[in-house]
């Protein structure tokens, strides 16, 4: 049973994803390596984040991918020396860094795309810095989709076995109102179904949460439940899939985290984000700071493997040592188990 | 120090509202009682609920509040002998019980009015039984405004020192985009102020959630929070209230549960209700039922103080005995200190 080959992007230089990848690494190492990670990016702004950790790690500048050798203590860098580490800013938007980060994707995807590495696996972006630089996604995701000519894809969010699709996303509650669509509703349940097969669930209890508080009350509150959810749910049956609802948002949450749901298709952005992050964020008043952030982002529909971590660049703690690297872990271990299930690792 | 008198109703007595009130009223007994409660409705009905329960209480049936004596071991209740115990058919829907129900809130109500008790507590309403007997209601707290001439209130959720409160409730998604209005969200600002002034928080730290993802993206994903939000907060702030936001509204609540903020103003039903469920409601796999309810329920802006548990009927589970009494047990203690904190008790 051979490893799979990760290729990790540490994100946005001057945020904290270089210092949550150097943790993340070290934390890999201690337990049995259970992947090969490549990272690609920077090999200086490795070293300085792997300082910054106290971990203990040698860095291995590669000019290919196909010179990496994942020794122990070793972690190779595919190197694109796009950015002079010493000069970095943190917490500052720039856009030699805003460009490093988005090569290093582009750089990530194309080994994916090309079957050199079995999973992508993205530290946080910062928007700003990404447009200040020429390239205008809203996100990772629109890259990654762009990128691999993927036309249907949805975002995933997971904690744990708690997991979450999204009919829309980045758009606004008006409009998310509006794309509450029979066929989207019904792509994303057969996107959350092929998820949760990939994850090893042969047959995924798949809950669609409702759009209207307490599922519309019998159109009493809106029109989407009857319209366009229940017939949703009603084809997806009909294809053999186990989809049920649509569940009032306020308590399928609780209901799936208790473990009656494998998978919950939320309605829109904050639908979704709320309860997993209520579920996978800590925040310590003391210290005026997260304590934990868990949780996963997993793009479904995309020709190649991506999960990331769910939080973004917090510039505001960048360089200092105290981010918490849980959902790196997280992304490490959801890459993993995604790689081992579609390539029979 | 004298102990508040709590109102208490047992809500449709076809669900599971008269266990939990007599679940409720055991322990607080266990405990030091740190109330004097007056059950409102049927003695038949609570006599029945406290074997049920296997609690060791004995039910006193009076015709006035003013009889009531809050012995030890003995419960007072202000007998309405509405309902036929012995013909109670549990978890269905009967005109009956709905009215039952209704008159015991309104007997309640009229006695916090009337200054008889310092505090109301209200078990699940069945909203179809109550229709069906000819009271056309959505909701207690509809109820409570009409009879007490209330018009700018607000329904506030609180779970231990968590507490959301609404801009709107029971409306559609859509309905509610449009209900996210400046004067609106500035009355309910003022509303959660006061209630945690209520509560002894001195200078209380208000947070207010954003209606669209990522606090709108600077007017990307929406323009309220530039239109009716940001403006709405201005006005509180002015007028000296530590209002903060909008914040973006998929970490605002773990701030809160994480005790940066006192009190959370959500824009829309289910913003609110989703992290107060995912946070105190547990839902057990292998029992196939919650087996745990936390959170309670009050209404803001009334003459007089009602607190609630914040679940249904749960009719499926109606007279089995494995209904959870922590919301109950929540409702009466949140009575206990705004009745103190009201009357100096």
């Amino acid at each position: 049973m051979s490893k799979p080959i990760l290729a990790i992007t540490m994100g946005d230089p001057c945020g904290i994803g270089p210092e949550i990848t150097a943790k993340a690494l070290a934390a890999q190492r201690r337990e049995a390596p259970s992947c090969r990670p490549l990272v690609v990016g920077s090999a200086a702004v490795l070293r300085k984040a792997i300082i910054l950790a106290g971990a203990e790690l040698e860095v291995r500048a590669v000019a290919q991918a196909g010179q990496a050798r994942y020794e122990a203590g070793r972690v190779d860098v595919l190197d694109q020396d796009l950015i002079d580490a010493d000069a970095l800013v943190p917490g500052v938007v720039s856009a030699q860094a805003g460009n490093a980060a988005y090569q290093a994707v582009c750089a990530a995807i194309d080994l994916a795309m090309a079957g050199q590495v079995h999973a992508v696996i993205t530290g946080p972006l910062n928007k700003e810095a990404l447009n200040l630089a020429g390239w205008r996604f809203s996100g990772h995701t629109e890259i990654f989709a762009q990128r691999t000519g993927t036309r249907q894809y949805a975002m995933m969010l997971a904690h744990g076995d708690f997991r979450v699709t999204h009919v829309s996303t980045h758009v606004s509650l008006r409009e998310a109102c509006d794309r509450c669509k029979k066929e989207r509703i019904l792509q994303v349940i057969r996107l959350s179904a092929a998820a949760c097969r990939d994850l090893g669930i042969n047959r995924p209890r798949i809950a669609v949460a409702a759009l209207n508080p307490h599922a519309g009350e019998g159109g009493l509150f809106g029109r989407e439940e009857i319209e366009e959810i229940t017939p949703a749910i009603s084809l997806a049956r009909a294809e053999g899939l186990d989809a049920q609802g649509p569940f009032p948002a306020d308590t399928v949450f609780s209901r799936a985290i208790g473990g009656l749901h494998d998978i919950v298709v939320a309605q829109y952005h904050d639908q979704g984000h709320i309860p997993m992050k209520v579920q996978g964020f800590r925040y310590d008043r003391e210290k005026q700071a997260w304590s934990s952030v868990d949780g996963v982002n997993i793009t479904l529909g995309l020709p190649i493997i991506r999960s990331s971590v769910d939080h973004g660049t917090a510039f505001d703690q960048a360089w200092q040592g105290r981010a918490s690297h849980g959902s790196m872990l997280g992304a490490i271990d959801y890459g993993i188990r995604l790689a081992k299930s579609k390539f029979s690792l």
